[in-house]
């Protein structure tokens, strides 16, 4: 049984003291937190799942899983072998600073080398909030549409990285991977992006290869 | 081109008052109000399109079109034939009641006999705020998942009817309607489930024919 964790929002006006003190918190234990974002049903889960998969044995990780009021993802996660704390928002549409640090305080971080915050399934408000993490990956999946950067765009301007989930279906969804890059341009010059499909696996091994570098790279540096 | 209107968020607490004020108006000028609530991509527009289409002739639509920033939905259903207000919502992830009597006072209401709120796309906030809109409808899309209500309960508690979309794609998706029924009855007893494809067509009759009997039921009542 997974911990559940009531957490409360924080002053917004004090966000990004709470976000230093997530990150003080992280270097201290030296551990990573990566703040994931989509929409409803995008398949956060699923690339959870196929991640803990392809990084266990080499990465001790836990799952911070907010939702406003539910448990059944703490429950797939813990199926496969990962730490699951449920965060329950309180009506809250995304994850703040504050409430992060709350379900961070809730474990022994000292065990662990990687912390995934699943936010809230939501592509406006999470992006407007700093949560103290070391890198913002947002999953964009097919049928939601290549158009999607134009409608919340501030998502796609934060985010360090994105995953085209549900890859498998692009035909049937008249789905345009230039036209999403072509999209994202100007927004973020900087962005990643992979297409992958949890579902048939396809590219998850390229976001694997991504994540180890990432994760060699933050053991490299001085923090 | 369609208008664009800023509108600024109301009052939490005076919500309420709001509302009334909005069914107030809409009374008065013998007009009814749809508020239609989705995730990104769930295919909102999509089925403003067709219903456009299937009721025009008939009776005359406006379409208020929440967005954080963008007029891309505006120009499509401009291209319907439809009256399309593009509401900017300052970073607001939902349209509370405030906001919609903002937007409603752009138009002259005499001339419409019903207008379409297309609220931001989130399963969260839109269910959090009553707009004084007569009939609350939502879109659950297949690829999102059957078990959503699990996580985003209120929204299935509090709106008038579920249309399930993109429903050609329920084997693709292993998406089960009954498991999907099974988890809104705990939450609401009365909501319609309409199976609908706003990409094939298949279903949109049944829901022209819901909105039509409500629109005789409304013509009938006192208000």
């Amino acid at each position: 049984m997974s911990d559940i964790v009531d957490v409360k929002a924080g002053i917004e006006a004090e966000n990004d003291k709470y976000a230093a003190e997530v990150r003080k918190l992280l270097r201290e234990t030296h551990t990573r937190l990566i703040n994931l974002m989509a929409s409803p049903g995008a398949g956060k889960t699923s690339l959870l799942e196929q991640t803990i998969d392809g990084l266990k044995g080499a990465y001790k990780i836990a799952v911070l899983e907010a939702d406003v009021d539910a448990d059944v993802d703490a429950k797939r996660i813990e199926a496969h072998g990962a730490k699951a704390v449920q965060i329950h928002t309180g009506g809250s549409c995304h994850m703040d600073a504050s409430m992060t640090l709350q379900a961070l305080q809730t474990l022994d971080l000292n065990q662990y080398d990687l912390i995934f915050l699943e936010n809230v399934g939501n592509l406006v408000c999470p992006a407007e909030f700093d949560t103290g993490a070391d890198l913002k990956v947002m999953i964009l999946s097919v049928p939601e549409g290549d158009d999607k950067p134009l409608k919340y765009p501030l998502m796609f301007q934060v985010t360090d990285l994105v995953l085209v989930n549900k890859i498998d279906t692009d035909e049937i969804f008249d789905f345009d991977l230039q036209k999403l890059e072509k999209n994202i341009a100007p927004l973020n010059k900087h962005a990643r992006i992979i297409p992958i499909s949890a579902f048939t696996g396809s590219g998850v091994e390229n976001w694997l290869v991504y994540l180890r570098e990432k994760l060699l790279e933050w053991n490299y540096s001085c923090h």
